[in-house]
């Protein structure tokens, strides 16, 4: 097993893996930016050190200074938690050039993964559903016209760098596409930093529902079942449950499989997200992305599964083989998570970083919280206004969204706006309670009005 | 189901109580002594109102003003919680009397457990093995003698009204017994009002295990599984595990359906536990008494059966029939709870109250606090110290210890003195990562010592 662990992330999600790392009595190292000094995760590592000014890209995804503090503090490991350098292929490559394990897949299945196109074909070879589109990138305006009315209107303009609901756009006609192609294109050439884009078919109603799957460098792969995250602002998910309530057992076993067949076509390692677009009506389900790192929404898998999959990339990570077969896997009960973020709901969900003068999480049976608030601490306005994920856990969904609300009436956090009350009333709404939803709810339901 | 229950008590098992009322539905009353305007459980329930001023007797033991508060806001039941009234048969009868659900067992069954040579009679008579002993209350000097010699000595003189610790004398001496029995009359006279004693072989080496049962109202009672309670400070536990390091299967299963002849003996309703000496050489066990009432340590159960044992007090005491036969009861992984007291562990555990300046609960995967604390909570010196307990759940025993050290590493309460210290030493100390040792353990090994 390692010993050391530098941890290159901050807030909860450097705070989840810290614990991870002590509970599996690996030494941790944190890494903070200037705005960070008084985080939780830099007073819970064995070590800390600074490695730059406020802004991200001088510190959180600066390179060598984080390199530098590995090697200094002889490190193992980097473990780079969610955004920031987790599905950066060069990072990893640099890791592995300097003898340090990176706790993720190799920067190789990385790369196959984040170039959009090229996971499309590399799945579709690999007999993994995909949406009806282009083979690989669009050549030309003419080309891509051509395969758009193959397919037929609307379809999806997808930048083949883009990812997490960034460089997309739908076209209805021929004139929004041509239009839309050229907008993709020079917004991914700037953004990105390459203009590649490719068509799919584009399915109007569906659910969001991933496959977690944990790999180990051994050639071993299993799948932990579904999260259903199709609660979602403007492509940002806000809360997530594991199982889905719209999967049969059989489905479930179908889309298991499928995940672990795109795992392995990229010789995946570790912890890893096989995300699928669900067409609750025809009962089909597409490869959508796969997501190369853990993600946020880990925790609801957790809870049912009762595996650690934090600890269990460590464990990956330092070569050991799964300790879990397929068989093993077993689901049990019903988890929801609540994205608690520092936004006012009333106010466009508008940040709101500040002063938390208060902070005292829900505790009791079946409540999870995952956080790197404390009475006192100052959310910095530059980085994610993610700042506590709160898990329920009960038998029943019914019970989980009962343990939610409770859960979620007695969270405490004064001095900055929060999603809480947002979340409280979405527990409340008909449409979220009965399961039967798509991506579309929030656009269809003013959860916050009246 | 029940619409409204007022809660006579305060700190972490009021919450508690709060917390399984919300998720039912239930509209919560809290009540509170003048000492406690500030305390959580006010701020949690839907109303509250002060009984009374800080001594226990006058406010959280006040038969008068907890009824008419239930009567005025129209409860139909009251929740004792443990300690105060939890026990008491007269405050359960005076509920009966006013058409208000006692939410625990009957009156009779209170009184014949509460009255501990009953108790042990009736227990005997049921089959459930009984430690050798005098038959109901020693009448006389020459009686206690001649039963001790025959029994053998050492043996134990206890109190038939006390429990939990109190009102219990070893005898290893013909001298011993005639100055220990008078004294041990004379004491439970004045504690209890009740001088009566009865006598028992002095099982010298023994664990604390104990049975939860679960009964309801039409004849249906299971059992739970078992505790070890065998970390105990002067008879106080300090640490609760499920299951016990030292229970085969066979022995939990006799054990379990003792438990449940015993309920069954005093036709038990709601919660209870079942408590029993272990004498983990001869592999026997010997009724020791039972807990009419939920107990502090209830969370360890609750973790490694996903059943939630103050809901099902409510269901129970509603009316309902137990939603579980024997057989649904399964036991998955392993749980440790430690009782965080303000007590100063490097002053003979001096309690320690005041204010709380900062207050950061531990968090994340497997990790359950129960507690009444905040940032700037005043811990009031009038009641228990008992200010938080700290639940770890993992699938074996050396990961839950792992875990609880973890957490108890990251536990911040500022301000007062606590017993995390003596708790982190506990979790290293090699005896008890071994999983063998019994209720002198605390004597034997001096774990704050360097």
């Amino acid at each position: 097993m390692m010993k050391k662990v530098l941890i290159a992330n901050r807030g909860e999600i450097a705070v989840r893996i810290i614990r991870a790392c002590k509970e599996l009595d690996i030494q941790t190292v944190a890494v903070y930016s200037e705005a960070d000094k008084e985080a939780l995760h830099v007073e819970l590592a064995d070590e800390a050190y600074c490695i730059g000014p406020k802004l991200s890209k001088d510190s959180y995804l600066n390179f060598s200074n984080i390199i530098s503090v590995a090697k200094l503090t002889n490190c193992d490991g980097i473990h780079p938690g969610y955004g920031f350098l987790a599905e950066n292929a060069s990072f990893a490559e640099l890791c592995e050039a300097c003898d340090i394990m990176f706790i993720g897949p190799t920067a190789a299945a990385i790369s196959k993964m984040g170039t959009k196109d090229v996971a499309r074909e590399t799945m579709r070879e690999a007999n993994v559903p995909v949406v009806p589109g282009s083979t690989g990138i669009v050549g030309s305006e003419e080309e891509g016209l051509e395969i758009a009315e193959k397919i037929g209107f609307p379809v999806i303009i997808k930048a083949t760098a883009g990812g997490g609901g960034k460089g997309i756009r739908v076209a209805r006609t021929r004139e929004d596409f041509i239009k839309g192609l050229n907008m993709t294109q020079k917004e991914a050439a700037a953004a990105f930093g390459n203009p590649g884009v490719y068509i799919e078919k584009f399915i109007e109603d569906f659910r969001h529902i991933e496959i977690q799957v944990l790999a180990d460098s051994h050639g071993n792969a299993i799948h932990l079942g579904e999260r259903d995250c199709s609660i979602q602002r403007r492509m940002q998910k806000l809360v997530e449950e594991a199982p889905s309530p719209a999967l049969s057992a059989e489905l479930r076993a179908e889309m298991g499989e499928a995940a672990v067949k795109a795992a392995q076509a990229v010789n995946y390692r570790g912890a890893g997200t096989v995300e699928f677009i669900f067409d609750a009506v025809n009962q089909k389900f597409y490869f959508m992305e796969m997501n190369t790192r853990i993600q946020v929404e880990h925790p609801v898998t957790e809870m049912i599964t009762g595996i650690d999959l934090i600890q269990q990339q460590l464990k990956v990570a330092s070569g050991e083989t799964l300790a879990y077969k397929q068989e093993d896997v077993t689901f049990k009960g019903w988890s929801i998570e609540c994205r608690i973020n520092a936004e006012n709901p009333l106010k466009n969900f508008m940040p709101s970083a500040g002063r938390v003068d208060m902070y005292l999480p829900p505790g009791g049976m079946g409540v999870r919280v995952d956080s790197a608030m404390y009475s006192g601490y100052s959310i910095p306005p530059y980085y994610d206004s993610m700042v506590a994920k709160l898990i329920t856990f009960a038998d029943t969904r019914e019970e989980a969204v009962s343990k939610m609300k409770r859960a979620l009436d007695e969270f405490v956090v004064e001095g900055v706006f929060t999603t809480i009350p947002f979340h409280l009333r979405l527990m409340d709404h008909e449409v979220f309670k009965s399961g039967d939803f798509n991506t579309k709810f929030l656009e269809k339901y003013d959860v916050m009005g009246s």
